[in-house]
């Protein structure tokens, strides 16, 4: 089946959204909290944040254009920090209701039965539920010209996590900790691994390791 | 368990990326193929592709920098094309070598038994083992300051998937398509759906769809 730039113009708006959301493969999931320079805390779920760097400490997520106010986008500004905190199974649908357009006086902590946890290093809230929580000072914004989205890169300055998901190497066992995973709009799904692989060099077959 | 950002520096390199690469959560799997102005076809894994936007239909990836030559970005600049082809469950391991070190006049297509395939839309290979490709034109490009990794963003020309994978609301259903996931840098996954959740409202509790 072909789809070609003319037949996604001719879709429907929602079936669009559906399709084109669908097609980048399974999206990271997570719930970004802020809180305002008034005290205000936020918690947004996105599934678009992503690995930058490892040295420095990197991490990144697209916003969409702040043409409409993004309660995550102006506390980020006012106060330089926010934490990224993974979904695990046990809290997916109350990180789902945070996409619910909330006002700016009410806490989707509040709303969604989150818990809201403050640590010294960060100007900014954790979700006491979530399993592998990183704190992160922003570092700096790239607009995407072509659509007016915004990539965000914060630098990690605290991680969270239970002790026993690290494995020798310094792998994160995040299937254990059960963070799940996210594909187009709407659709979570929990993971089973198949396979770590061996690091690739040209002319040797990947192992199991 | 806390790790601060002095922590990571006192970490050795290798445990460093394993760790700091597994932060993000579960990343979307896929191969993007490209093809110099000479005709050398050229194909890698990319574990940082992302939904940019659906009107335009957009999608995204991070590249490492050019400092040293990358293959990838040298063709697109030269052709302004890319494919970004789904990684099912059959493949994961062919797909794994394309992150070998192959020289340039080696196209990874023949050193990891993967099959070009082209469409007279789209000036680049799709993977014709793929179940779910798409072909896209090169748009823009953004630089991340913090480290000299950049942005690309391409703009959705070509979808190319299996009749029986979209759903009446245009959902693809990915899952069905045996696409994977990845988690730190060789860590492969396959998923099972917990749930699709209703459109979230305030006030209102998210229904399984």
């Amino acid at each position: 089946m072909i789809f070609t730039k003319q037949n996604i113009l001719e879709f429907e708006k929602p079936y669009r959204t559906n399709f084109i959301n669908s097609l980048s493969g399974f999206k990271s999931a997570n719930l970004i909290g802020t809180i305002s320079s008034e005290g205000k805390t936020n918690l947004t779920i996105f599934n678009s944040v992503i690995h930058v760097g490892a040295n420095p400490a990197l991490m990144g997520f697209l916003m969409r254009p702040v043409s409409v106010e993004r309660h995550t986008y102006t506390n980020i500004k006012e106060t330089n920090y926010f934490t990224i905190n993974h979904i695990s199974k046990e809290i997916f649908k109350q990180a789902h209701q945070t996409s619910a357009r909330y006002e700016k006086d009410i806490s989707e902590f509040d709303a969604c039965k989150l818990t809201p946890q403050f640590n010294e290093a960060i100007k900014a809230p954790y979700v006491k539920e979530s399993k592998i929580k990183i704190g992160l000072k922003f570092l700096e914004e790239q607009e995407i010209k072509s659509n007016g989205t915004i990539f965000i890169v914060g630098e990690i300055v605290e991680i969270v996590l239970p002790d026993d998901v690290v494995d020798n190497d310094g792998y994160v066992d995040i299937e254990k900790a059960t963070t799940i995973v996210i594909s187009g709009l709407d659709s979570y799904h929990e993971t089973k691994r198949i396979a770590r692989l061996s690091y690739a060099k040209p002319g040797v077959e990947p192992k199991e390791i």
